[in-house]
């Protein structure tokens, strides 16, 4: 039985995303204008990913911190990559109550320039170094486009912002919390993740090299999720964020900064989620388990209520659906919010001693005997639901993957059924502009030396010497 | 030994206040004017706050949302009340990128509107009825002035908003976030905490009314540290936020909104903090426990790490100082940072047996056997130190309580040492206005009946017969 309220996936993939992020109450778009209200399902979503992504930080020495919201217009302008990138899109406050303010500010759309003004007044030795910080904030970007999670003017996310004596230790930085972005996503988020550097063109304005991890959609779109910037001295020198170092000699600092957002949401929609909606890999989703009693009578009740205090006990979030609505109702209610199990239990099943379970990803049921450990066979199945939607997303992204030689292959992959390409490339801006002509692909990253692959001689565009591999593809 | 780097409190409160924040690493000054930077030490005990508080929101059924950051001119005007206590106050955006906005946005300096348009669209039926949301996020009031954690222009805040079926289901709210703000207050800051309802021209634009949770800092001066107020009506109205009722008829719904921000910070240090720097309440503390080793001898560490361990298993944020400063210096720093307690071990106790136990409130030194139930005695003196906390902030409030029935006493309390002032009030705004000549005195609360106390017959402003008893004060 296939949910009416959401299109099918295969016939129109951005008309069944919307449907999937309405019908799950995620997100709604608001009355203003390109801003995204997230709802409470949504939320939730994010304040698990908070709460994992947040240990994994403190784990790594780093501290939160809280920088203002607004960056006057002079200290934005003070790094020129930076300004030249980030001006053309953000939001200006003019006017604090009736009064038009002296110099006019920004809202920030990433916040490199507070943090050098921070540790330009507050690092003096290499004793203070290493600083390493994040923040989890609001940013703003002035996009004309906007789709729940994957596009809006205002957008939640985290920035680590870290600073150090060396670049080698600024380098090991970069590279350190690029892993924890790997980790994360293929651990919870059950999404196979592709990591590599950006070619010149698609670094971070202001970076002297940008890592990123990459993803590809159920439709073979790709969707940049998470960034790692190694900024050297550029920002250092500028904004005069000197240290004494154990010569006592006065020297710049080497910095980093790394972010990932609300879009991961929109990535696990696009990997996971099927016709009858949402689908949540358990280590993220913020309720794992419904009961669903089949009739609301006294013994049946009972049971419930035992199996769920033995799930709580276990650290598992469970609850009972004891609202007023038919099971089968209940049941594709619970399949569209992407509730990774369900336990269906009524009187002919205390009856029979038994009862139903059934898991989202694969849709199965099975019928199980109330004698069973309730509590080890549902974390089994978890564990078993975890890794299959992992293995489903990377058999799919792998079927996805794609390799070309020329520019006829490139074109025809892009223009039937798009993917990664992974083409060789002479290192040349103006090959990934042509590039770009095929429905906009872009590179996607540069693989670290142990993923790269010899695909052919040349560069996949203009024929010449190649330098590299690059990934390729359409995105977000 | 008084720490050098603060000012004494009797002195120069003002300052203490300050050296407080800047010693303890609270919080800074930024380059952008009127806002603050929340640093390591502060940030986690906000990070504190939030867990503690979030989880009796949701404990009360609340489910947290994100709403956006922007208010369209229009959507703001709704409700005449409410714009206008807010339009001199807020900040505008007039452009994006390089283009001039259609109309202007404001930064929320609350929500209340956008949540009134969200539930316009999405209530239908009193089956959808109540809708218990929340928030944490940052909001922004011009404000001329700027001291952490006191005022600046952009703070982090919560702002709970709920809608209901009838009148009396949305007052029973309105009260019962207002009693989660008084236990958390108790129980958690420590802080004994004066309820009640703000007279007509102290209550929230566009509320019908609004409940405060008042506290006394130390040095007499109030600080209104949560509200949580009643509409009625007032927004569901102009918003149109209407629903079939029960018998299928039309009706708009009943709101309130409720919020606590990072000034409870503000109200930590100035009810507990001292001469030597922080004091934290146990239970806020984002470290609980400094373990430092006297010498870095291998049994010292051994028995560091084994005491470390324990406290950890118990759930008891500890850490060991392994940093090459004395011993001195660590202590002086540990208390600064208002780490409620210090264990000391080095090789004399070893061959003793023993271990040194500090606690930050009262400074006290207690040795004790290394044979001794070591989790159990931190646990207890924490409890000790928590309740500790509590009573001398109690004791200290009560001392600076004063009655007064006449306009000479009143005067002569609020200019020789200022506190809460019971008085009583025949209800006119323009005796509000005479008592704030008295260095700006306002009426801090009505408090609810059973706090009621008949002070004299007559209004201490204009002597005419008196409705009520009001706490008045001097206000941050």
């Amino acid at each position: 039985m296939k949910n009416k309220a959401i299109t099918s996936r295969t016939e129109d993939f951005a008309r069944w995303y919307d449907d999937v992020v309405r019908a799950a109450k995620l997100a709604t778009y608001s009355g203003v204008k390109g801003c995204v209200i997230l709802e409470p399902n949504g939320y939730a979503i994010w304040e698990n990913i908070q709460k994992t992504l947040d240990g994994m930080f403190k784990e790594t020495g780093h501290q939160n911190v809280n920088m203002p919201v607004f960056i006057p217009e002079s200290l934005l302008m003070k790094e020129a990559e930076h300004v030249e990138g980030f001006a053309p899109e953000v939001a200006w406050i003019t006017h604090g109550g009736h009064n038009e303010l002296e110099e006019r500010l920004c809202f920030r759309p990433t916040s490199e320039t507070l943090f050098s003004e921070y540790y330009a007044n507050t690092v003096k030795s290499h004793r203070d170094l290493p600083k390493l910080y994040n923040q989890w904030v609001n940013v703003c970007r002035w996009e004309k486009e906007t789709r729940p999670f994957l596009r809006s003017r205002e957008f939640l996310w985290q920035e680590g912002h870290t600073i150090h004596e060396t670049a080698k230790e600024a380098e090991e930085e970069t590279l350190r919390m690029l892993m924890v972005y790997k980790k994360f996503f293929e651990e919870y988020l059950a999404i196979p993740a592709i990591v590599g550097q950006k070619t010149e063109k698609e670094k971070f304005a202001g970076a002297e090299y940008t890592y990123t991890i990459e993803a590809l959609m159920y439709n073979g779109v790709s969707l940049q999720s998470g960034t790692s910037h190694y900024f050297g001295q550029k920002f250092s020198k500028p904004f005069n964020i000197t240290f004494s170092n154990k010569n006592n000699e006065l020297e710049y600092v080497y910095q980093t900064s790394w972010g990932v957002s609300t879009r991961m949401i929109g990535g696990l929609i696009m990997v996971h989620s099927d016709d009858n909606g949402l689908v949540l890999p358990p280590k993220i989703a913020p309720r794992q388990v419904a009961i669903v009693p089949i009739k609301m009578e006294e013994n049946v009740m009972a049971k419930a209520e035992e199996i769920l205090a033995k799930l709580s006990a276990a650290g598992i979030t469970a609850f009972i659906d004891r609202s007023d609505k038919s099971p089968g109702f209940k049941f594709a209610e619970h399949e569209t919010n992407g509730i990774p199990v369900r336990i269906e239990i009524g009187p002919k099943d205390m009856e029979a001693n038994q009862l139903t379970v059934a898991r989202r990803d694969t849709r199965e049921k099975m019928v199980i005997s109330l004698d069973e450990d309730i509590v080890k066979y549902v974390q089994d199945l978890m564990e078993n639901i975890q890794n299959n939607l992992f293995e489903a997303a990377k058999k799919r992204r792998d079927e996805l993957t794609f390799t070309a030689t020329n520019m006829e292959e490139f074109e025809k992959i892009m223009r039937t059924q798009p993917g990664f390409v992974k083409a060789m490339w002479c290192g040349d801006e103006d090959c990934e502009l042509k590039i770009k002509e095929i429905r906009g692909t872009k590179s996607r990253c540069i693989p670290f030396e142990e993923e790269q692959e010899h695909i052919s001689d040349t560069c996949v565009c203009c024929g010449k010497p190649a330098k590299t591999m690059v990934v390729w593809g359409i995105q977000y």
